[in-house]
Formats: C-alpha cells, structure tokens, sequence
C-alpha cells in the first residue's frame, strides 16, 4: 500500500512510487532508462537488474532469461517486476542507457569538431550553392514619405526583391502585426527573417535591429536507435556542435517494428511514441543551446531526416499500415510545418522540414543519404548501402535510381548479439587475433563494455583467419584454444576477460550471435547482388559503393569484404562515409536547391520490394557461408593465403 | 456602494453594475447598444437617454447638448452619467441601436432574398468562372496493393490532379494526422476539402464519406458603420442568406478617424476593436448557421471587404500610420490565413482572405467593387462612385484605373444630421413636396424613424424645387409655409410632424444639416470633377457611372444629378449598385481568378492624393451651391422650368 521508496545503484538514484508499480517505470521515474527490445512485454530479457534490498520475485517470465545463479543473486526482469515494499537495486552496464553515453553519441557519428561549411565531394553544383532554408537579412528601409507612401510590408518586401533574386514573398499574419510600431521604434532598421516554402520565400519575423549575425538551425537524423543533432551558424554554415542522445522511443520498443506495434496497438501508443521522439529533439536542442550561449528562439530552421516510421511518428502520424502489406505510410513528402506545431522548442515561427522517403522500408534517411553522396547528381553509376536493423542499398546516377530494402536484423547494431552494443564509449571497435592473442580498441579508450558493429566484423574475419570457427561460424573444438569455452551447453570465443572489462563478466561470442551475424551479413550482400542482378549490372560496373551505417567511427572495409558483407571489388572503391542522413540534412539546411533535390530523389528512385522478388531468397542463403558459398563471387578472399 | 439595478425602458432589460459604471457601461451589459459617435467622450450627444427612476446629474458635458426642457424631463448622456443608486432608463429610438434594426439590416443591401450565383453585368470571362475558393471534392480511391501501394496522402493527391486542373497540393500537417485510420475505416471513400493558396491549392481536411454537399463560404462586408454577411452555398453558388449588424466597434468611436485614435492612443484599444469586429463577425456567423440549420464546421472559406482602416482592425493590425502624413497602412495585400488565427468560428482550418486596397483612403471595398462593376475588364472608360463618410473615386478601364478619395463627412448616411440615420428599418428613403404636401415612403413600410441618405438627396431636391431653400440652402421665409418654423433660432423644415413619426418629435431638416449636406456633395463633385480632369476626361468620355453607397435600396439618380451630387449626363448612364462591396466578395469567394484579379486591381490602380492636389479646394469652393455654381456643368438642371 501507498509509496514505496526505491534506490537505484550503483548511482544512488532514490524515487518513491506507487505501490504495484514497476521497477520499469520507477527507473525511468529516477531518469534511469533501460535498454528494452520488446517495450516492456517481458520478452526479450534485456531489462535485468539485481534487487539487493527489499522483496522482489521473478515471474514466469523473467525465469526463462534467468539462469539458476542469477535467480538466486535476486536477478529479476525490471518490467515484469512489481513494487511492493521499498528496494535496494542494482542496474548492471549492459542494462543501462547511460547519459555519459549519451552525451558521447556524437563522438561515433565523426561531426564531434565543428566544421565548415559542408562539402559533398561528389556533388556539382548547384547543389552546393550556399542558400540556406532559413536567411536573416538585415535592412536599412528608406522612410516613408508622400511620394513614397507604400504600405509597410510593401516597403520590406521591395527591399527583399532588391536584395534576393526571389520576387514573391508570403507573409505570416503574426509578423504584420506589430510590423508598424516595430519599424518606426527603430528609425526603419529592422531584419527579416525569411524562410523558403514550396517555391516561394516566408517571412517569419521582423526584428529590431541588426540580427542577422544570429540565425542557427539544426540538422537532425533521427535514427531508430539514436537521435543525432548538429547546431548549424545559418550565415556562415560551419557546424557549432553536435549533440546525440538514444532515443527515448526505446522505453516502448527497441526497434521499428515493436515500436510499431506499440503505436498501433497500445491507447495512447502513439502519442507516447511521438512525444518521446519530441522530447529527445528539445533535450539536444536545450544542450547545444546552453553550450553555445544562444537562445532557442535563434534558431529557425530544422531538417530532419529518417526512417519512414522515426518521420511519421515524429509528426504525429500513424504508422500502422506501414507494417501490413502493401506497406503503405501516410505520407512520401511531409509538408513544412512550423515547429510548434509539435512542440518544438525553436524560434515560435521557425521551420522543420521533414526529408521525404521512397517507400515505407526505404526511408528519408537513404534519401538524405544519397544526396549526401551525389549520387544522383553524375552521370557514373554508384551505390549507397546502409547497414542496420534494415539494410538499405540504392543503385543508380542522374538518370535513374533504384533501391531496395532487407531485413537484416540488429546485430551490426549490437543488437541480438549476446555482448553486442551500439557504437557508443566503451565499445570494442576494432579487434585483431594474432597468435591466439587478441588485440582490441574501445571508443573512448574505455575498459570494454560490449563490441560494436566494426569490432563484430573484425571478429568474425579474425575467428575464420585463426581457424577458431569454420565458415559456417561453427567452432573448431580441435584448436583447443584457452578462450573457447564451453558454457550452458554452448561453445563461446572469450574476447575480453572479465578483469578487463567493465561488464563484470567475460565479453564472449557465442555460436548463437555468430549464426546471427551470418545471417545479418547474408541478407545485405543479397540485396545488394539482387538489385545489381536487377538492373542488370556486375559489381565491376558500379563505379563506387559508399558505405554508411552505425559501425563505429571506423570501418576496415577488407576485413567486411573477407566475410561476405560487401562485395569483392578494389576497396579503394568502397566508402565508408558514416552518417550520411545527417550530413544530408545538413546539406539540404544549408541549400535549398539540395533540399528540393531530396524532393526529387524520392520521387524518382524506384523501390523494389525484395518480398516479391524471388531470386532474393536463393541469393541469401547462398550468402549463409563466409564468404559465401559461391566462391567466384570472392576471388580475392583466401583466409589462409592457400595456392587456387 | 456595491451594484445597483438597472432597468432600461422600453423593452425591460435589467442589469446589475457597479458604484459609478457609466450608463453607457450598462447598456452595453445589457446587450443595447447605444449610438456614439464620439466614442464615449462626451462630444456628439448622440447617447441621449431619460432617467426616469433614481438620481442622476447631467454633467457639465452634457449640459450644452441638452435643452431645457430636456433637462427637466431627466434626460443626461449615458457616456456621461454615473450610476450611483438602481436607476429605470428609457432609451429613445433615435439613441438605440436596435436587434430589429440589426436583422433587417440586410433589406437594404438587396441581397434580401436568395439569389443565384453572383452574375457581374458587366465583366467577362474568366472572372465568371465558377471555381470557388474552397471547394470540396468526394474521391473514391483505389485501395492499395503491392503493385500500387503510393502512400495514403499521395494518392489523394494523385486523384486530385485527375479530378481537377490542379497539379500542386499543399497539405496541412493536421490533414496528415489521423488520415490513414480515415482512409481504411471508410473504405477509401472520403471528401477533400481543398482551398485556393497564392498560386497552389491547399487540402485543408480530409472527412469520411460523401459530405461534398456540406460546403459553406461566406463573403463580408466589414463597413464602419454596418457590417454585412451572405452565407453562400459553395457548390451551387446560391447565396443562402445574409445577416447585418451594426458594427459593434462603434462603443469605442462611431467613425475611422475616432476608432484610429481610440486604437492608439487607449491602453488595449487596438485589442478592443479587434476583438468587437470579431464579436460581430461572429455573430452573425452563428445567426446564419442557424438560420439554415448548418454546423460552422461546415463552413471553410470567408472573403471579407472593407476599408483600409477596418481591414487592419480585423486583422489585429494597428492602424495608427494610416492617419497621419504620409498615411501608410502596415499592408495593402494580406496574407491568407486561417479564420481561427483570428478567432473566427467556422471550420478549425477554414480560410479567411482579406480583399487588398490600394491605399490607406482607398480600400478593399472599393477594390471588391471595382471587381463587381467590372471596370477593370472592359476597354470602355467607366467610373466608380461609393459616397460615404469618404467619397471614393474610381475612373479606368482594363488599361489603367485612377482613384482618390475625398473626405465627405458622413451626411448621406445620417451622420451630423438633426434628423438623419442610417438606412435601416423606419428610415425616409424618397421624398416628394407637392403644393406644399410631403408625401414620403419608409424603409420596411413603418412610422419614419429618421431620413437616410436617399431620403436628404430628394429632400434638398424637393425643397430647392418648391423655393424653400435657395441654392446656398438657406431657407426662404418669406414663403411664409406652416412647415418651415424657427426653433432655439434656427430655421427648419418639418418632414414628418411628431404624430406620425416614431422618434415622438418633429422630423426636420434644419438649416445647418442642409450646409452639411451640401458640403458633402460638394466633396464628392469635386472629388469626381478633379480626377477626371487628371486623366483629362470630360464627363461624356466616362461610359458609366456606377454609384455606391448606403443610401438605400433606392436611389434617384436624376434628383442626385440636379442638386449636383453626380455630374450632369443622361441619367441611363448612371447605375446605382448598392453594395458594391459586398458584391465583389462574393464574386471573390466563388471564382478564385476573381479572388486574384482583386490583387491585380489593387496594384493596378493609382492612388491621386487630394491633399497634394490643389485644383480640388476651388472645385469644392465651386460646388458649395445647388448645383454648382458654374451651371455650364449642369445644363439640364433647371428646377423651375426657365426659360434659358
């Protein structure tokens, strides 16, 4: 009965709650956030916490992820755990969101030093003009007189016409009103703050003044895992800071489709969704605004870029049909709407455009992502593949452009994977086995908490060299190595010794996360062979394969072509070029001309649903071998530097 | 101390008020509004009322506006008067304006009975075309499948530029929200409701089933003194029905000049006049939706037409620098904008668009009747005349169009008038003296409450013609006629003896209204006269002239001809179209090339400052006589038969 008190370690974190609360939610009371695959449903075991204090007993639920040792130690899942009398709780690493993590985010995504102005390698012009969505002009108008008696806001958009090549100029109600007094208080020096829409410029506001020096936006990707925001000077274009943060969504689901279901299933699920995602967004906008000194209401354009599901759910729109054939969303293209509308905290008349998406698997993130690649913009035929819980690939040029999707599950996320973890500090994101010695680095330089998607690729290609597993990722009991163990009737490759963790345990793969990482492999190299089979292209004529993904900061991309993840071509044409979602929308913030392109990429790019196209399959269980099983398709890959 | 009661005569109405409200403050609570066209100052005496129980002081004020025996009957200006113990008021006719008056408001602007969709006598296609500017589509869409799966909002957009010649849609994010469960709940069978944006249409809801039927506008006439409403039927045109009120704005200033002042120079006055415009509006809104039994949802567009000065109060815009040199106002266009935004009940995303004007005295009114005359369509060289408190000039064609505007003085439209009132319900509207005998006819067939504009134009007529008044409009005595009588030393006429009129005195005219109204017409003349020898036009040169004004329902032309009000032509050439305003606002609402030719007339049409004209001062010294002092200019008015 009544508020039981409840101390979380080993922060301290001390909350009182309701009585049949969960420890779920009593965590998140105190801001702790917990990793959840399956939104609270007691399924995916990811939840665990010790109970050191007070009366807790696993239920039927929790047992099955719990072995004997961590039942008796008072392991319980924190969602299926009510509260009854006050508690004393431990919150292990791998259990945790931590906010040192958070923080840290932006450090993997390679925008952690501010930056000039963008420059897309591969991009012509005029993608490349400066001409921010957003503008601040500052104007010195000349007095009104009798042979010069035109109307106020007349007499400022004359001025605009003169200064920009743009003729007509819409007017918000909110900036007329005022317009009078605000012109004649300050002797008829004042700063438009104009803003593209559709084809014709807004203006947002009028200031007093001389403001035009303070005009910042954000260029946001908004990632099913993380959220990552750059703070963008909008006269200048050079990045101020970068802020990450997980999104907050995970409280209902780790991934899109759970996420999904909770919308669509739950009362209130959506609106639970949407305002998490929201709450991240103004949590990085209050972080870089504090850190750079500047108020929020400078900032007067967003572009945001993400999956079709992160954007409807951003906006406030169902994604329910997107999960039921024929996965049709709301909405390809998303109107301009003003910030407020849903609650974000910028400049009250500031804009957020949303990037549009091709397909509902195919998301504004690829199409941000080939902008950010030029591949639309030249005549050579490239592709952009995108690695993580879908992997997405895009084939094309100027001309044309056809992408598809698959679904290759989380584990170069980190996800599935029993010491899998995202690419954030403390992750392993390189390893290499020399003589049975094992070689690692961490993000952060950190004791290792977990490996990352890098560190996994790494791994496999290592295991495979030093004949610790054979290519079907079934291990060599014959090598009778010291770091292949046996445990719960599983055979396990240690990587890092418990004393060298942080975990607490050892870090291990097991056979299990292998058969995992195999099939997450196979799945991405046959979409990529489908879709080149497709239009009827080898691998020798796509002249580049940009790379992007949440690896880690760093991708060997030799060591991801020996195992069968990319294809066997010159690395010297493969790129790895990390988030490319959010430097497109950064490109797209900073030229409107890119982000009509974005526009025209989704329109234009033609999505093939793998579904209901068959040789996909045939091509992904040929790819359920390291390489592969079709040798050919890897002429340069020989684990052993054998005689062909 | 404390509230007193009171009770107000002669319909019963009672109110508690505070220790020293002012009358005027309990009327108001009271739902009775009062005449004032000072704005409360104590400087019109139009607020008269008797206090027939309880104590009451006439104050210094209202001592000079007063007679005698007024002030022994208890008689005080409510603007004035104190309440300081319960008191019982009788409010005359002549100090009240009345709920009947208001609802019969619409008699007088023709627009008593349905009518078909608006017809424009005069202009050409494509102005006709009826293609209103919200307009509600029932579509009957494709369900999705794999070989068809665009998403939700694409593919109404997709039926959209099949159904209609329209290729861009704008989408309103609440349009998005909700729509796919719509769309799957209701079989794919919904109505759009789209409206005309700048170049684009815009969807503004998407409804279940078929509700293309239920689709309202309505076009507005914000006048200074009236503001008038038609409910239009947005798919078969046919005006439903129309509303009037008084402009409730009139508490805080019967004219602009006094509500300008009263906005920016009282705390919160702008906010007053906004908000009682608003007030109005509404009003009338809801009387009509009544009326027809219709919810305001269902209404989604307003085009609304007024002067300069009433626009911007509208739009919560101040209009202080309209009233002084070099008179700018904040815009001459507006922007579109949801009627919400203002808090106007109709639909959430109802559109209401406001007609542009061309000057700070040259407004959306005179634009909206530039449109229904047509004057901008035809090569023929036409005028436009809209007598009011300013007289508003149009001269032109399709090719070029002049204006100005003269400050008039509100006598046709009862103002500064002993006995004159607006043309509603018991105003005089024709007059004929025949051997001394006034025969007379009423607005709504009642006992003659006062004389409106139409009224005083045949009246001076009359009087020149049957010798009471000589051509400087002065009376001549010594026709020695039992109706011309001296009172408080001054001479007048009896129109209507107090036994037949409802006001319980003697209708007159005296000596001072006739040097009001001769001033006005004055005004107007020269106005008319100056800005056709601008252009370099003679009378003869102008096609048509098209008369606007609150006369009436009915004007004389040729009597308005004789005492030199509208110049001397055939008086077949001469068209008197009452609202002219509000006629164009309707052709606004049902055809957005209309709606867009507004813009262009505004912007096309030049603006001559009379002010810096000075030809004017000598045609209005010249036309201070009955016709004019140079009778060249008249030469078919003789009123008494000479020979010449």
């Amino acid at each position: 009965m009544g508020l039981h008190k409840i101390t979380f370690l080993p922060g301290g974190e001390r909350v009182a709650v309701k009585d049949n609360a969960t420890l779920m939610e009593a965590a998140e009371k105190a801001g702790l956030y917990l990793n959840s695959l399956c939104g609270g449903e007691g399924v995916c075991g990811r939840c665990r916490v010790q109970v050191t204090g007070g009366k807790a007993k696993a239920d039927k639920h929790s047992i099955g992820f719990l072995s004997k040792e961590e039942l008796s130690e008072g392991y319980v899942l924190a969602c299926q755990t009510v509260v009854k009398t006050n508690m004393e709780v431990i919150i292990s690493p791998e259990s945790r969101m931590e906010a040192e993590q958070i923080v840290m985010g932006g450090v993997v995504v390679d925008y952690s030093q501010p930056e000039k102005i963008f420059v897309s390698k591969v991009s012509a012009d005029p993608l490349s003009l400066f001409e921010p969505l957003a503008q601040k002009l500052y104007l010195e108008l000349n007095e009104p007189s009798s042979e010069d008696n035109t109307a106020d806001s007349d007499r400022i958009m004359r001025e605009l016409r003169r200064r920009t090549d743009y003729q007509t100029y819409e007017r918000s109600l909110r900036c007329l009103q005022g317009l009078a007094s605000k012109l004649r208080d300050n002797s008829w020096k004042v700063t438009a703050t104009i803003a593209k829409h559709g084809e014709h410029w807004r203006i947002l506001q009028i200031e007093p003044g001389d403001t035009s020096d303070q005009n910042y936006g954000l260029a946001i990707d908004v990632g099913t895992a993380t959220v990552v925001a750059q703070l963008v000077h909008l006269k200048s274009g050079n990045v101020l800071g970068v802020a990450g943060s997980h999104n907050l969504q995970a409280r209902y689901g780790e991934d899109v489709i759970s996420r999904m279901v909770f919308a669509c299933e739950k009362e209130g699920g959506l609106n639970a969704l949407h305002g998490a995602i929201v709450e991240v967004i103004n949590n990085l906008i209050k972080t870089l605004a504090d850190e750079k000194g500047i108020g929020v209401e400078k900032i007067t354009a967003i572009v945001s870029a993400g999956n079709t599901t992160m954007s409807h759910l951003l906006l406030g729109l169902t994604p329910c049909s997107i999960r039921m054939d024929p996965y049709v969303p709301t909405a390809h293209s998303f109107p301009q709407i003003k910030a407020a509308e849903i609650n974000i905290n910028i400049n009250p008349e500031g804009i957020l455009e949303t990037v549009a998406n091709v397909a509902s698997y195919v998301g504004g993130d690829i199409v941000s992502g080939v902008l950010a690649c030029g591949i639309a913009d030249q005549p050579q035929t490239k592709a952009l593949i995108d690695v993580g819980t879908n992997g997405e690939i895009v084939i094309g040029n100027n001309d044309w452009m056809v992408c598809c999707s698959a679904s290759a599950g989380p584990a170069f996320e980190g996800g599935g994977i029993s010491c899998g973890m995202r690419a954030t500090r403390g992750a392993i994101q390189r390893i290499e086995i020399n003589n049975g010695k094992v070689l690692y680095q961490t993000i952060g330089k950190t004791k290792p908490r977990g490996i990352c998607g890098s560190g996994l690729i790494d791994c496999i290609y290592e295991l495979v060299r030093n004949r610790f597993i054979d290519q079907e990722g079934k291990f060599n009991v014959s090598t009778n190595h010291e770091r292949i163990i046996e445990k719960d009737g599983e055979l396990e490759f240690i990587v890092a010794y418990s004393q060298e963790a942080d975990a607490g345990e050892d870090l291990t793969i097991k056979e299990s996360d292998m058969s995992n990482l195999i099939r997450s492999k196979a799945a991405v190299f046959a979409a990529i062979k489908s879709l080149s089979d497709y239009v009827g292209l080898s691998f020798s004529e796509i002249e580049t394969f940009y790379v992007a993904g949440g690896f880690g900061s760093y991708l060997n991309v030799t060591k991801a072509i020996a195992i069968g993840l990319l294809p066997d071509i010159d690395p010297g044409r493969i790129s790895f070029i990390g988030n490319s979602s959010l430097m497109g929308a950064r490109m797209a913030l900073l030229s409107c001309y890119a982000f009509e392109r974005t526009i025209k990429i989704a329109n234009g790019m033609t999505n093939i649903e793998l579904s209901n196209y068959p040789p996909f399959m045939d091509e992904y269980v040929a790819a359920l071998f390291l390489p592969h099983t079709n040798l050919k398709l890897f002429p340069s890959v020989d684990y052993w530097q054998r005689e062909r």
